[in-house]
C-alpha cells in the first residue's frame, strides 16, 4: 500500500535492534523528509562499516583496517604486565573513558551461554591464556559484565588461568553502590557486596 | 578512538530521530556484527528513498515516483464527494487499514504550528479549497491529530471552508475512549466527549 521505496526502507531499517515497524517508519519518513544528504551520509557510513573495521589479532578490539594492532595494545606508554577481559569491543571504551586504566585489554567476543550456542572454545579464552605467557602478565582483573553469563564467565577464566600461572594476580571490578542510585532502590546482591567490601574512610 | 568507520556508522545513525549516541553505537556495533547483507540492505533501500517516492499533485499522499497521481485517489471505486484530511501522508494508511473508508484523501503536510513557523499557508489548505469544487465534494471529514496544532488547524479548516461554501457538510473523527484503556486512566477532556457523545444501545 506504501510507495515501494518507502516500504523497502522501512524493511531494510526494521532489521535493527530493537527497532519495531512503527519506529522504522518513523525512521524511514523522517529520511524522506530531510535533506537527501541525512540518507547519503547513512549511505556512505555503512558501506564502509565492514571494509573500514577489523578485529586487532592479538587483543580483539576493534580497529581501523589499515591498523595491524590496536593502539592501545601497541603504545609502549601501556602496561602489557596488566590486562583487562572484557565481553565486547565497545567496552574498552567504557573503560578508557574514565582516563584510569594504564594497562592493555582483551575481548572475549562475549560471555559464556551454553543456551545461545556460545561455548567457552568460542571465546578467545584460548588467547588470553597464552598472552599471559608471552607478555609476562603478572595481573589479569576480570571485567565481564555482572549478568549470570558474565559471572560465570568469570569463574571460568579464573579456573583456567590459575589451573596455569598459580603465581598470576586475578582480580574483578568491584561490587557497590553506583553513583546516584537510592540506598532503597539497590539490589539485594550489590548491597551485600557494598557492605561487605566496604572501604575505610 | 573508535575505529574511524564505526565511528562514522555511529555518527550517521545517531541522526535517526530519538536516536541517542548510546543506541547509534548499538546499531552500528548490531551491523558491524552482522552480515555485510544487512547493512547493504539498508543501503539498497536509502539510496532509492528520495528517488523512488514522491507527493501526489492531487492529494499530497506518497507514491511511487512512476506513478502520476495516487491508487487512492485514481481508482473509480473510491468515492471523491467524501475527502478526508489528514496532517501526514502515513495518516492515510492508519485510516486504510481500518477498510472501513472508500472516499478520498488530502494531506494537509502537517498542522498549523506558529512557534515552529508553520503557518496556514505552508499547509495545502488552498488545494484543498479549490478540490471541493472541482470534485464537486459533498463532505469533508476533518482528521488532524487531536494535539492543540491539530485542533485549530481544523478550525482554520472548518472556518474557511463553511465561509466558501455553506452547503458543505464539514465532520470530525469522533473523541471517546480508545479500546483497552480504563475509564480511571482517561483524561476529563475525552470522558467527557464520550459521555456527551454518548451513543444508543
Amino acid at each position: 500500500m506504501l510507495p515501494e521505496a518507502l516500504q523497502s526502507a522501512i524493511d531494510a531499517l526494521g532489521a535493527l535492534p530493537g527497532v519495531g515497524p512503527r519506529t522504522a517508519e518513523r525512521y524511514a519518513y523522517y529520511l524522506f523528509r530531510s535533506s537527501p544528504k541525512l540518507s547519503s551520509s547513512i549511505v556512505d557510513a555503512l558501506k564502509n562499516l565492514h571494509s573500514g573495521v577489523k578485529s586487532c589479532p592479538v587483543t580483539f578490539a576493534l580497529i581501523d583496517a589499515s591498523e595491524e594492532i590496536s593502539p592501545l595494545y601497541d603504545n609502549p606508554a601501556r602496561d602489557k604486565s596488566t590486562v583487562l577481559v572484557v565481553e565486547e569491543p565497545l567496552d574498552i571504551y567504557a573503560i578508557e573513558n574514565t582516563r584510569t586504566f594504564k594497562g592493555t585489554y582483551h575481548v572475549l567476543g562475549g560471555a559464556v551461554s551454553p543456551i545461545d550456542g556460545i561455548t567457552p572454545d568460542k571465546l578467545h579464552i584460548a588467547e588470553l591464556i597464552s598472552r599471559v605467557e608471552k607478555d609476562g602478565v603478572l595481573e589479569v582483573i576480570i571485567a565481564t559484565n555482572p549478568s549470570i553469563e558474565g559471572e560465570s564467565t568469570a569463574l571460568l577464566l579464573q579456573k583456567l588461568l590459575e589451573e596455569k600461572y598459580p603465581e598470576l594476580k586475578i582480580t574483578r571490578l568491584a561490587r557497590g553502590l553506583p553513583l546516584g542510585v537510592d540506598l532503597s532502590y539497590a539490589d539485594q546482591i550489590t548491597l551485600s557486596a557494598a557492605l561487605e567490601n566496604r572501604t575505610k574512610l
